[in-house]
């Protein structure tokens, strides 16, 4: 589905930076509406979620079609993406940004991660909010929402592109989230960016340690003293960044 | 796409009823939610919209797919679909709601009515509205709004079930808008709500002219007296209904 | 239901002043929250809108409580509130701020009509609009909607205090509607806020005058110079205001 | 007020189940829109809040009806609510939706608790949340809000049928609310919904149980596979259920 | 203010164009967001609003200080802003996109149009709106707004940078108004984007009669074929373009 | 910029109230607008925010003004208000209540804190958010927002009179945060605010205290009965309050 996989030296160094840096890398080429508005972790996990978009596309329910009958065909369209989402893929759910009812609860959640995702994102909600957020598994929505998706979400299409809280989601695109919120990285972009993000974590890394110990920002965040990136330079040398 | 394919009878019958009486035929048989939601149309036609759906999708844009070059592909979606649209079709497009920038503007859409398309319909907002408005084609939208729609739409897929206002629209469903909004009715239930609407037309009309005379809505609408029934059967007798 | 009936002459004060000045004569009381919100009328029809309100509650419709069958049931408060409301009153609905499904449609309204009503007003929308809109009778809602209140509106009481469109609504207040929107006034102050008001009038009209005829506003309006005063005076007596 | 008390043992069976299984059995009976949205917990109890609802409905507060001498009045709704509220009962008031300002605080909130009350819910915003959320009462809102209700809100009336977060809600319906939100349950349907639900959480429990040991959801959720049902047969001896 | 004053050709240019087509011109150059969101005009001129920005910032009024004694004073900034707004130029409000309470009134508005203003933009509301719709000065708003400003709103600031409907405005900018919506154009860009968007409004026009003889979008809109660049010469020949 | 700078033991004394109380206070004086609406702070710090207001306004961002360079820009106004927000104050950010994009980051917002400022707020959202809530200086915001501030917010102006949602905000306002949200004090009134706000903190400590022991609210909170005065006397007394 793409020809960008992701390489497991890119997804270690995208699991030690921060979605708002991947965010100014992104920006500084142009792409600016890649974050996923409004979402958050269900719980803080402490670490980044990292991952291959795989894709899910929820429609209005029209009540006929979507009885709980519905859920005993094998084919319903939401079932299958949780047992075809491939392991260390990232279900990303666009939901319409509806959180009216649930995109999927804790049992379908379960059976993700013993499968083997690397996480989940709607930009909806999920029902059974307070298991999932203690499942080893990251998650992602808007807010908890207990009826069932059955009742306005109609699952309609796998890995097909897609709108995710606003933010263009196409399937194999790098999924990054942290403690605050959630970005996708174009798949072809996801090394150079994982590259530039993890030089930027070091500057600023360096710089909140100068500002804990008295420095102006000006001059140093951005780096336009030189004498900034010379302490970098040393920095960079006595901490092996 | 659908086994349905709208009758002549039946469109003939749906261009004389409202979309308030298909509403309530829709309901009796459990669907709710098929009107499309805060779309009003450009100008009013003094004619229903009558057509088979032909959808459009949108997502939300990523700036380096949606330069002004792109509209130099003869195959991009947008303008695919104004040129595939058949015949007597409507086209309805899943602006995600957002009427930020344009779903389409007037040269495209001069060019769906000299295709002879049905009707137009977006979720979003037509730019050139005032333009549109001119038009022999009735067309719907959220409201005006004149930046390109690169600007925050990329037209992804043709002919998809999609949402547009939270209705639920697959292709082939009937589409009938009058001179305050539009509803989508599956394509299987056309003929029979086409039947009934007609029926409930013929008693609305008789009931405002009852109540017109004088008479009270109680007994009368619904009918819950007998004697209003004699009366209507007179008064369809009278009148050729 | 109030001490305070609307005098003949307090009505036709009203008839002649507008939504903007009855607002500004509240605000001077304190009264900040009077208008209407995001109200607008069906038609114009070149005069006032001014009666007591008679108020229809609705709740959150539930499913087994709203089949079409309930209209068959003569006790309907909607029905009844049709039925009920004095004559030269309002009808003042309280849709929650939803014009997901209708308020009310064209035969209800035009009984109101018929049986002399003033007008009524919906935070919600009215289904037929269009036909509404012809009706010699003065109609605000927020904007048209197609489906049967059923859907998501049930009818549970009359006459009680109510809010629409985040204005405090009480049996009895006097509502006045123009071209531009709807306000509330508190039984209560009707006869001095159209005394006022009528004043307030006159001095606005003068004073528009003098702006096409040149004059800044600085010291006219408000009239903050002497000679503003003297003006009108003399033009009062011009014109016999 | 309801022919159906909450019987102690439907009671007991409502505090072990989840709002979603409960919303998933209300939609089996057509009943869709009996969550209340988007209001949340304002501290995870570990335990459900159950108990018929007794209501409060406020309206938009107009200026001269709510100055802090209102308070003074014994007979204030809001006042009377806390105090009248029967033991075991869950007060759930009608906010229309907004935490501009509060919809009660901490003071009448204890002596809602010291009185009996199962839990309290609004769908506006709670002040003194920080202090709320560490009774030992169940408390659900949309945010905290810090004015005061006179603020925005005026307290018409008890007990009287109300929406609460678009949900209908009935004196004397069974309100549940878990750590993720609130759903309500008409008065006659609560014992079977009971029952049900209870059934429903056994397979459940035994469904991820399964999923946790490798299982895949389809066949197993729902149990279309007769091996399913077979496997739940054997787990509900040995585990009692 | 700035340094780039509009000169008349500019002006006369930019009367004959829309604002769809400027939108794509600034497009091109990497402005995505100078439409005015969501504003309308009051009535619809028939031409073109174009002029230099005069700005006026409101902020959330506070009570104290918003008596109607405010207007009182000469230097109040709203009424300042109507008195020394410069001919020609056009009055843009930030009225934090909330038409809660009104920007402006017909007075004030009738004093700008004596004054030579170009035309007046609100992101709120205008009161006496069907008033201001008579005059012969353009104005666009959300919709109308009877409270007096003072409610929601204080005027502090005159021709300070601004953001109007979600678009930034800076003093000087150049403001275009069509039938459909707003625009601004930054300073130093109108001369370029006037010529550019008249030869674009040349091809549209070209193109559209050639739709309405039956082309075909491909190849002509954009001009991919060498032919429609051929024919479009003609066509300028023709029609002198 | 104020002539009425903090007192020393004003501040100590908001320390130690409620927003809740300081909101009523200013409702008794006729201002109901000076909550800062849908705030909440990123960590409860268990202490009171108190300081006075130094403001930095946003506006939309334009694309050609907001590129990364200007971060290079000793002169640009987020850096500079950092580096000039006066000890003790707090820094309040008018970003249009857009979370769309940050207003400030955790290097910036360490920048603040090292400097002494008392605490941070916006009606946008912080990047970082994870690392300034653990920060030892409280900060407030509507949510997360990862994407750098420049994609959608310039920063224009420092220390002018803001809206913060939708409260009004001069420089040199009193702003005090607890753990439920925050409020705006003017200036002039923090005193006499600190004071009363102060005796209603005893009497509700009382209140809350007697009605822990059993008392009803009616005649106690507030106190309409002689006798409650009686026994907050003695509990004063007894408490030393």
């Amino acid at each position: 589905m793409t020809d960008h996989p992701l390489k497991p030296e890119t997804k270690a160094k995208l699991e030690g930076i921060s979605v708002a840096t991947i965010a100014t890398a992104l920006y500084k080429r142009g792409l600016r509406n890649q974050a996923i508005q409004d979402v958050r972790p269900l719980s803080q996990k402490g670490r980044n979620m990292v991952g291959p978009a795989f894709t899910l596309r929820y429609m209005p329910a029209r009540e006929d079609r979507n009885t709980l009958a519905e859920f005993r065909n094998p084919e319903h369209p939401q079932r299958v993406a949780i047992e075809t989402c491939p392991e260390g893929h990232v279900l990303v759910m666009d939901s319409r940004k509806s959180a009216y009812a649930a995109s999927a609860g804790d049992i379908l959640i379960t059976r993700l991660m013993m499968r083997g995702a690397a996480g989940i994102v709607t930009d909806g909600g999920f029902r059974d909010a307070m298991n999932i957020a203690k499942l080893d598994l990251p998650a992602y929505h808007h807010r908890p929402s207990s009826p069932t998706n059955l009742t306005t979400n109609e699952a309609i299409a796998i890995n097909e592109p897609i709108g995710c809280g606003d933010a263009p989601v196409f399937p194999g695109d790098i999924v990054v989230g942290d403690d605050d919120s959630v970005i996708i990285i174009p798949a072809h972009l996801a090394d150079e960016i994982a590259d530039e993000a993890v030089e930027m974590t070091a500057y600023e890394d360096f710089a909140i340690e100068q500002v804990r110990n008295g420095a102006s920002i000006i001059g140093l965040y951005p780096a336009t003293r030189e004498e900034s990136l010379d302490k970098f330079a040393e920095w960079r040398k006595a901490n092996n960044r």
